[in-house]
């Protein structure tokens, strides 16, 4: 059978990645190393995915804010101090203005050069804490919860678009608690709100938990990530929410006084979700014809492609197709308006038909004198391209009837993309594993593994260290130990000593 | 008469543009050389103006994308090359890692030396040219129009809050089209965007014009402004559209094949609008008890302060809040639901009021124990907030009346805070200025002087160069030519030539 695109999933998972993101249009390379420019469907989508979260993140109370683009280099010194042969591979501006040369060319101006360099903030964790030791005072002042969608630049010298850029997009949630309570409360908060956008807004199935003792964010206390499965079968982590205890605070000098007047130190949190969702969304909803965008994430849910003639029967057609545009507006899915765009670009109806595959719109109508003299649209649900025979899955409906339906073939889309997703992924975690060897057999023999979750007794530092190395030969990382996973009851394939837990092992982006 | 800041405006302008910015939380210093943090009301009124700003964008069929961060130094060279003694301030990225120096600390690390040095965007005018070359190819690709929310950097030395930092948040759109008519039409669409976004919902009147040359952008055929009016006379360019002609697709390769085969140039246009539009807003409604915000762009409308006792009333006092709010948000203004926050945290009722005035939250409600018997609710206005013998202007009515109201009691704000500053502006513009000496006169001996629209030969080259450097002596400029000024009778008051129009000149942010 013939798709839309030049390479499958089966062939070259990588490339058929990348060939999507051409072929939907969501990113291009920008001529700046590490960089990318997001296009209109792919930032369409972001918006939608901020406007969801962000409906979550001010529900919750918390507030957003703007915090500077430019870190002080010093801020990264009293972390340099306590590591070890300390690099981080961050952008440092070092001056603030170009001269020319002489020569037709153009230089940091020598006598332009800063005092002290900024860094372009990788994390915005300092400067954070700084305006928050400001902000609290007393125990009356407390919770105090921030966040900042921003953009952050972590230099990469390896990059694939949406999962490993130098600059990318994300929001960065940072709270202050007077308790340990109410600090857990919050970061398992967070963890549900992000469980919730992926899962019910991206139809993304996630495992929710907490991740092993190496792979915590630097300085916490404990680190939860929600974690995708690929269509490769390979972890991504989606996102993360941490419990960082007092360490933070006592580094930042969030303190407070409490009711009886003593001093206290915060507890905080911090968690947050990147532009890589993109790169999630695509490798978990993607096929060989393109793109399919959930509908809740969906810039535009259903796209009106005009068939026309550049005859006189155009103008009747533009009038039928703009006015079901309209009558459609006015019909709900998920409690919002539904998105409608009316194609009137100077293309031909089949090569925007494509277009529109490529770009995964969740509905696809296209519309011609006969769907007008019939009072009828022609219509392909993205999630059901072909027939059982392999041909196009052309359906034509009432524009009554279709009106009518639309809110609801969105939301079976919706539900549709999710159950696939979620059947493919349980049907790719193995729970009967029970010694190293038979991981082993699973990782180095499957045509495409997906992960395990095995009993394990949480060894800590070198014992730790040790296991990390072993799984490392065969590419495996610890992904999380799930929330609600069935109780240890054999040994550890690590240690062999008495299990305590079941952790989720996979290969992972 | 006592009020709630320090500084009134008419003892130092300055000063209490300060103190307003602190007393009403919108944002302070941040360590990081004038870079600013936006705090949540401040942040918040910024999304309210995104979101409000961001709909007419999108209306007009211009998509959301996204660029890097970051220009390679020889984006630049090409300006430079036809720029005499070119010097920009802008931040330069040398490194891209920092190591342990052996001391302690840290510095960048001379391996991680760029080969090429990156300029953080001051704007994303090559970036989005080169973008444009690559995207258009036919004239079905035009128009091609784009717009990005962003933070950009232009190095300052002398930084002000909202008006002047070097980092700023805006949005620039930017667009390509086939014809000058077609570029035309959407400079001028871009520009009665923001006189709308300006006048109707930040309730700020500006007039609407275009620029004199020499105020034109670096290359554009024709640049528009709205100019606002502060309390103190001076002028603020609130935001600006261009047309840039051919000029820029010439230089970035932006070339389209025509109906008929022919190789063409676009025609492009640019405009933004940035968070100094916090800045106008403030110095236009902001009185001597702080700011007021037009409840367009209030990030809460009504303010609900339990009068909390710490004793068994608080929790019938607080349900009656909550469903208060409840209530209220089934309510409408301005086709939105209403904005509403109780404010539960542990201060005083009293010092929360003068919180929310000095914050200015549209309508503040102070509810105790005797408006919970009678079912009342006891409010204060904020562009109300004296009664004519200076007392704090309260006001009880029922609840039923107060929820029916309050819709139209925030359209009433907004109309009231429109018509004074429209009032303040109009009085403030002299137009029977007729030679130089008058203008001079009136701007040496005014206590607080406004405006002048006078009429003028519109001179070009050196002849402009010349009134500029006139009027420049008495820290004058000009700021735009009225559209829909009265037609020039007179004689030119720089040249004595026959005047062809009439130009608005003061003194300007």
């Amino acid at each position: 059978m013939k798709h839309a695109l030049n390479t499958t999933r089966a062939a070259d998972f990588s490339a058929w990645y990348q060939e999507v993101i051409t072929a939907a249009d969501l990113a291009e390379e920008s001529g700046v190393r590490g960089c990318m420019v997001i296009r209109p469907w792919g930032y369409g989508i972001w918006e939608r995915i901020q406007k969801l979260l962000d409906a979550r993140i001010k529900a919750a109370g918390v507030e957003n804010c703007y915090f500077p683009l430019f870190i002080p280099l010093s801020y990264f010194e009293k972390e340099a101090s306590h590591v070890d042969g300390f690099a981080k591979e961050m952008a440092v501006v070092t001056h603030h203005r170009l001269i020319a040369d002489g020569k037709g060319g153009l230089v940091p101006d020598p006598a332009a050069k800063l005092e002290e360099p900024l860094i372009v903030r990788p994390t915005s964790e300092t400067m954070i804490g700084a305006a928050m030791a400001r902000w609290v005072q007393s125990w009356r002042d407390l919770p105090l919860m921030v966040n900042q969608w921003a953009n952050v630049v972590r230099w990469e010298m390896r990059t694939r678009m949406f999962l490993r850029t130098s600059e990318f997009l994300w929001q960065e949630g940072h709270t202050a608690h007077a308790t340990r309570d109410d600090a857990m409360a919050e970061t398992l908060r967070a963890l549900e709100m992000y469980r919730a956008t992926a899962e019910e807004n991206c139809a993304i199935p996630v495992v929710v938990g907490e991740k092993p003792e190496n792979e915590r964010f630097p300085g916490a206390v404990a680190t939860y990530s929600i974690e995708a499965m690929m269509q490769d079968g390979k972890a991504l982590q989606a996102a993360t929410s941490h419990y960082l205890g007092t360490g933070f605070a006592e580094s930042s000098g969030i303190k407070y006084q409490d009711k009886d007047g003593g001093q206290q130190f915060a507890h905080t949190t911090s968690w947050g979700m990147t532009t890589r969702m993109i790169g999630a969304m695509i490798m978990v909803h993607g096929d060989d014809d393109g793109l399919r965008v959930p509908p809740q994430i969906a810039p535009h849910q259903i796209i009106i492609v005009p068939m026309l003639r550049d005859d006189d029967g155009d103008t009747a057609l533009l009038d039928y197709c703009k006015s079901l545009a309209a009558q459609l507006r006015g019909e709900h899915a998920f409690g919002e308006p539904l998105r409608v765009l009316v194609d009137t670009k100077a293309l031909k109806a089949q090569a925007k038909r494509w277009n529109w595959v490529k770009k995964g719109a969740p509905l696809i109508l296209e519309i011609g004198g006969r769907d007008v003299a019939g009072g009828n649209v022609s219509m392909i649900r993205r999630d059901r391209l072909y027939t059982a025979e392999g041909k196009l899955n052309g359906n034509i409906q009432t524009r009554d009837a279709f009106v009518t339906g639309a809110g609801a073939a969105l939301e079976s889309i919706q539900v549709n993309l999710f159950a696939e997703a979620r059947h493919r992924m349980d049907s790719n975690i193995r729970r009967d594993i029970a010694d190293f060897a038979a991981l082993e057999t699973y990782f180095t023999t499957s045509d495409l593994p997906g992960w395990v979750e095995v009993e394990w007794a949480r060894p800590s530092g070198d014992a730790l260290d040790a296991v990390v190395e072993r799984i490392k030969s065969l590419k495996l990382t610890m992904r999380n130990v799930p929330n609600g996973a069935a109780p240890a009851t054999g040994t550890c394939i690590f240690t062999d000593e008495p299990a305590v837990e079941r952790i989720l092992i996979g290969r992972a982006y």
